[in-house]
């Protein structure tokens, strides 16, 4: 299976989406930010445990192998689902506090003059 | 200092600034899919660690002071910057990750019949 | 089962039984000083995991459930392994990095006044 | 700063240590067995954190450096307080935890025949 590139997604659709989600399920009273900041790092915990053993070379070559791969995807979006919930819940733009970051990090490093 | 909605932003635009951020510094070397997993996970932690002490109700409340305002803004940005450059570094699409995972669990999680 | 308080048992058997262990399978490779600590990581993660959507009530009463009681002790005695594991490797004497730690913390966080 | 093994020092006498250190300073409403694992977890990711960027080779040399290694046995110990509290609160005896989970790793990964 090839992944599809689907640009036609935002991040807004699917916070939408996991917020529905959540509310048809009757979860909300257990999406806590404390309980989705754990869950975030637990999720963290499951990506990283993928390569804890890996050489630097079988690292970079995780998605070579489907199973694997699926693995992989499927930590990320683990991963992803945590974070925007526990944005949705505390009301932050997940986007704009990045850009924000990357707009500091330009001041912080600035890029060393060859 | 209010949090623009800035809707324009997309994903890929912060990903296509983070990686022309990572390659400016010279910092591709480090941004192995082991050191980003691992930089993940940290982040996250970072994250949990302001909401570890605080009860349910200072933790609902975390965004009406400021300066931990900022804190939680700041480790959100970080963790999705590691997420974003790891999926950058693997090709993976991480809105497709998640729509595939919220489908599965659509179908995983079926919703309760009144 | 009850647990048996096993008081002769000290964390330095613990550790040489570890470290036969690994040698024997011939896993001393991968228990590199990062792989380790990142192995705790995932592990504490685990841990964590049991309780990330609990109510206090529900993980305070965690081990009165043999199920999860079994799986907290699994995952105690995990986070426990890497740790000795990783100091093994790195020649730290885990009891005296506690004890000096505490030793700091007295003076750090004096006991309050009546 | 040569680390002096301090034999004399047990675990049990740490746990209790750690015990009438928070019981001085009235934390114990604070150490909940749910905010102890995300303590754990988050200084899991304070250890970890040190490795992050490291190549192999550094990250083997890391106790060569003084300032890294304090900071190596500073969240070592964060890590083992963490964990030691963690076990007092839900009763849970960690060496005899490890211990039980050796033995079954003994039959679930028997050493390879020559």
């Amino acid at each position: 299976m090839t992944e599809q590139p689907e640009h036609q997604l935002t991040l807004d659709d699917l916070a939408q989406r996991l917020s529905d989600f959540a509310a048809a399920r009757r979860w909300q009273p257990f999406h806590t930010p404390k309980n989705l900041a754990a869950a975030l790092t637990v999720e963290a915990g499951e990506l990283l445990e993928i390569f804890q053993w890996l050489t630097p070379d079988q690292a970079t070559a995780v998605m070579a192998d489907p199973e694997r791969a699926h693995r992989v995807r499927d930590e990320v979006a683990d991963v992803l689902a945590y974070l925007v919930q526990f944005c949705t819940v505390l009301g932050i733009d997940p986007l704009a506090a990045l850009a924000a970051k990357i707009d500091r990090n330009e001041l912080r490093f600035p890029v060393p003059e060859e």
